[in-house]
């Protein structure tokens, strides 16, 4: 029987999943890289490996535009490993698989889900090489 | 003045920064793993570049020890970035300069935090190279 608390988390991961498949489908496959506001928040920060933090959505925006073209990256495959609803916001451990024209490679990610106008969004978003 | 919640962030970043100092003095400094009992989580996980995700406190008193010995490492001085209390958690953004034997590097971090018995551990720790 679906209790309230396994619907929320059932809703949880649905919404979590789409914005996960957004960046894989828009971001990464159609190079609309407006589809960035739907992705980060505002004031998101990400860490990428090999380079400083990055602050902010428009400076994010640049590092996505700057990686997937200048490497030309086919796909990048996003799969929840866990999902840690922390107050307000939601602590995820992820796996991904980036293909470019080069190859293939395998990365583990942490992000912080925080919500912005009520969309569950990437709000700090950490990766490494597997 | 003194808010009931600037307290509260003080007590806690002070809780936060003695653990986060535990590690440069006992662990790295003094070698003495048994420290990572008041580090992590019983049921922590690290996300280490280069290598798997290591889940639970045992596997992760042996990665530290291999590295720290097998890489001689001297220091890991921790500073916290930025300190996001989240419900019963706190997500850490933070930067560490890691000496060795070999030279020195930079390394930025994530760090998911819970209590266990009353004391905040690392329950989820991911980094890279910067």
């Amino acid at each position: 029987m679906a209790t309230p608390q396994t619907t929320f988390a059932n809703d949880l991961k649905a919404a979590m999943a789409k914005v996960n498949d957004l960046f894989n489908s828009e971001v990464i496959g159609k190079r609309d890289f407006s589809a960035i506001d739907q992705i980060y928040t505002e004031d998101a920060r990400i860490l990428p490996p090999g380079a400083p933090m990055i602050s902010g959505r428009e400076s994010i925006r640049g590092f996505w535009r700057d990686l997937v073209q200048g490497g030309n990256v086919k796909s990048a495959a996003l799969t929840s490993v866990d999902v840690m609803p922390s107050g307000d916001g939601v602590v995820e451990i992820g796996k991904a698989t980036i293909a470019a024209e080069g190859g293939s490679m395998d990365v583990k990610y942490v992000v912080y889900w925080r919500t912005e106008n009520g969309q569950w969004k990437w709000h700090v978003d950490i990766w490494n090489h597997a």
